[in-house]
């Protein structure tokens, strides 16, 4: 069975309307994804900003309960009869999120067991046939094969086959070997 | 650079004095590791005993402050400047461990970056060169070479290269090429 590993943030969940909701209610403004095509809310924002971006990320309730991305959880249960998952979230660089996480995952993807949960930093360390990621540095260190998956941050990016939505990732998978 | 993969839980951290001391005190028993000879302290504990021994390990301060294992401080200290040096914790199956083992690392071996640290469940997501664990079953599932860190429980497998100490987990690392 070939090996699956999925990314959370901007993939599985949203984090980032959560991050511009909390930005938005902070600096009384009504930015939304649209504005940030081929840059991440950290270039955008003005830099007396950028420390409180990062606190967002930091309190203990941000990823607590982050929003699914749309056809998440039906492909990839669909994907688990025939792959092995496993989800490879980068939770080293923000601590705080990693109960949070595990019980996201818990309530909304139970059916892919914990021990398929990998908390990490680089992605290098990933053995697995296929990654899923919004992040083109992620897919530049894994060894297998990368999908970006699209996020407004990364739009410019064209070094890699790109999924626009769960669909495309279901498509991309309904043609390859497991 | 060649990368090694490194369990915490009697490897760097001992984790089993912890799991006596509180077995001993709740039970008024006086076990040591001398009687845990090829059996873990799951297999020694009578099967009334197993939920406790099962909640010592849920208890939110079981890994804050675990003692360490002789050695492992100096010696991944030096490894770390020929090789790439992973922590791969199996630390799924205790949620309530993710946060204190996050902290204890900071705190023991702050020279190791929080990016190299991967806290899994099943070990065979890993891509490295070499894994140091005290459980047979991790080492069956890795990909790459095995060193199988002598704990009381695993003193009858015979199938890896056993290490008895950091001492010599130095010895064999100083004739791998890096």
């Amino acid at each position: 069975m070939r090996r699956i590993c999925v990314d959370m943030d901007e993939v599985m969940a949203d984090t980032l309307s959560e991050h511009l909701r909390r930005y938005n209610e902070a600096f009384d403004e009504a930015i939304t994804p649209d504005d940030l095509q081929g840059r991440g809310l950290w270039e955008y924002a003005p830099e007396n900003r950028r420390q409180q971006l990062r606190d967002f990320l930091d309190a203990e309730d941000f990823f607590e309960d982050l929003p699914l991305i749309d056809g998440a959880q039906e492909v990839l249960h669909k994907l688990s009869e025939r792959f092995e998952i496993y989800i490879a979230t980068q939770a080293m660089t923000v601590p705080n999120s990693l109960g949070p996480k595990f019980r996201w995952l818990q309530r909304h993807f139970s059916f892919i067991p914990p021990t398929n949960y990998v908390f990490c930093g680089n992605k290098s360390i990933l053995l697995a046939d296929y990654l899923i990621d919004d992040l083109p540095r992620n897919l530049q260190r894994f060894r297998g094969t990368g999908l970006l998956y699209s996020a407004p941050h990364n739009m410019n990016t064209t070094e890699y086959v790109r999924v626009n939505d769960w669909n495309e990732v279901a498509a991309y998978f309904a043609s390859v070997e497991d």
